[in-house]
């Protein structure tokens, strides 16, 4: 069942530690068939070094488990609400990449602060409250989807212009159009997050780039006007 | 003697390089079989590059020699101290990793700033004092094993909840239940350690995560009601 | 056609993920033949990972692509302009390597702290300012390149002798005779860029060094004192 | 002609790059032979990637080149001071490694914060002034070792107990008793100088390491009663 899928899930999964964003197996990658409304994810806690195009577990967005051995990753209703809430998304990622975690740890939302970051975010890169006690204790790892879907639509955010988020004292999660491209803005993400860091530190009362920039940069590569690249 | 065992800690040391916590010889693992009450440990000062399993030292836990042509660690004592107060621990590392050995060089505990932290650690991971100019001059090594112990008993911290201890102006080490459990919490403690720096950094007033978040994140992987990974 | 200066290009153009300068496709190099008056540059957007010397594009003076079936890369107006304005220039590289554009989006330039600049950079590396709403929206990379042009002409700096510039909330932008040497100051302007960073952080009060510690250390490796290397 | 030195010569600065200390062909290793009172050194500006044994570059201590096709290390005049003055000096290397490099850019010495440094280094390792302008324009490689020299013996240091010197707004030297040694060395400096810089920033007013503790690594290792090792 859905093969191909699995496969690209399991490609993108092992990026994860070709690029240095994971430690162990803190990290987790899926993709969603829009047709059968299915989506593949990787397996909990299961070695990257070990692990198999096979082991990718399907999942309906009910969350009941529609194929596959293993548990799926405990990060699996947080994917569910984001591809419940935004039918744009069709593969996401979460890391404790460094640069990123330390953001999250912090509260603070990553400025912009240059075309690096205007190329790929659309503004500033938000960070998302801690959940309350009582959702922590219910449902954690849903109220953590609900808490992004809503902060989200609060900001009236595109989640293709900010294809990224950071949890408050947890980590990040990304996203795009498939699993490939979730696993690319993760990488950007990390990017961005260590250049602000070093940016603040080389000039705390560093201010974000001008808007006129941020536009020129996200519009080179996006939407109807876009010139960058072969197409 | 014990050759399983000594094949293990060689293997362990080894990853101490894999996973960038050594520099030179400046690290050590050991293991210990509680049925006999022997440990084996790596020898003194000898190369990663050139170290085989049958150079590990098997000691007993007066810190007799019973097998290796090679003198054991100097830090054997240290080892020996954790091993008799704490017979939960059946593996012990000790490492000069660079974000770790900062901290420590500071003082400073590592407050908890963060899921990942909470994941392996439950609560600070605490930074112990000095030894006084008495302590270090009769017998240090295992005084710094006695210090660790009695603090850990003073702060009455669970050893197998708190899987590390920073020595002041000294270094990190860290235990698990066996030598690769240890090497394992090494890893983390050093990721932890980066990121509560770069946390810092970003924000010199961010506070320590929520009790409740620290509760999920830790009791979500262990004790009765953990439900990450296969088990 | 120029296929000799294709493979160069193409050569200069993988050195920058050989020396951890750019991530993805982020990053560029060119070099001109003065004869034809045509330069050669990489492509835009084409993974490193694929490229092949005949994916290079040649360009006239004009910005008209003379060969090629790719479009070069999208910042091909700021190389030419350059190329236009000194006719010292053979090689160009755009990168967004992390200290170096971390430095760009504070606005400040990086000052002359040691030998290590000064074998390289006679004085400060300047980094300029961020193009006005107007400039951004007529000609946004060929105004890039005027910029740069006009501030050197300004300052009265010799861009043989400061072979790199910032564009504030960008990137660096380096130079050379050819393209080899362009890459090798792109690499030379990361690690000033890091070591001004931590020198900073270590000792915020800090001062650029002697101008005749400057001045020894460039004319000890340029001009008709040399006498570093081998001629 | 000293065929062994040399290979040995050769060996030690093929383990710059290994160890990560130079960029391009920033560092040289040179040793002494103290029987023939030359010296072999480095040829100035040779990429590590094409060096063999046969460049290196033989010396005498006034400084004629005894052997060799290249012309030596343009620092050749700094190490033959160094090895004229304290004939318990065997090897030595000058590396731009990036945290030396910028400790001595801040013109500060690093104080000993840990038993990391205190393993190998007796006390701060010092920075040296810059030269004066006049020290600059005579013979300035010379002049660097003068000073070097000078002011280790003003401060009654042992080199073999301090051994590496920050020169200020430059970089290190250090030495051993052979050129691996001196390598060694210049690997710790550099794990000692990055922990320091760490150290600092995440708390900035810490203290040295109390001297106690310096006196226990640094014995435990060096002198009549040193234990660590197999001797």
């Amino acid at each position: 069942m859905l093969e191909e899928l699995k496969q690209k899930v399991y490609e993108a999964n092992m990026l994860l530690p070709k690029y240095g964003l994971v430690t162990f197996t803190w990290g987790n990658v899926s993709a969603i068939d829009r047709e059968t409304g299915y989506f593949v994810i990787k397996p909990s806690g299961v070695d990257y070094e070990i692990m198999k195009p096979e082991d990718m577990v399907v999942m309906d967005l009910e969350g009941n488990r529609v194929e596959g051995r293993y548990k799926p990753s405990s990060d699996t209703p947080t994917h569910l609400e984001l591809y419940k809430a935004f039918p744009e998304i069709g593969g996401i990622v979460h890391t404790h990449s460094s640069y990123a975690t330390s953001w999250a740890q912090t509260g603070r939302s990553i400025p912009c602060y240059g075309t690096t970051h205007a190329d790929y975010f659309y503004g500033e890169i938000p960070c998302v409250r801690c959940l309350t006690k009582e959702e922590i204790n219910s449902a954690y790892e849903e109220n953590t989807g609900h808490l992004i879907v809503s902060e989200f639509k609060r900001m009236k955010k595109d989640v293709m212009a900010v294809p990224a988020v950071l949890c408050k004292n947890h980590g990040p999660f990304s996203w795009g159009k498939d699993a490939k491209e979730a696993v690319h803005n993760a990488v950007v993400l990390e990017e961005v997050a260590k250049m602000a860091y070093r940016t603040e530190l080389i000039h705390p009362q560093v201010a974000p780039a001008p808007q006129e920039l941020q536009d020129k940069h996200y519009f080179r590569k996006h939407g109807a006007n876009a010139y960058y690249g072969q197409n």
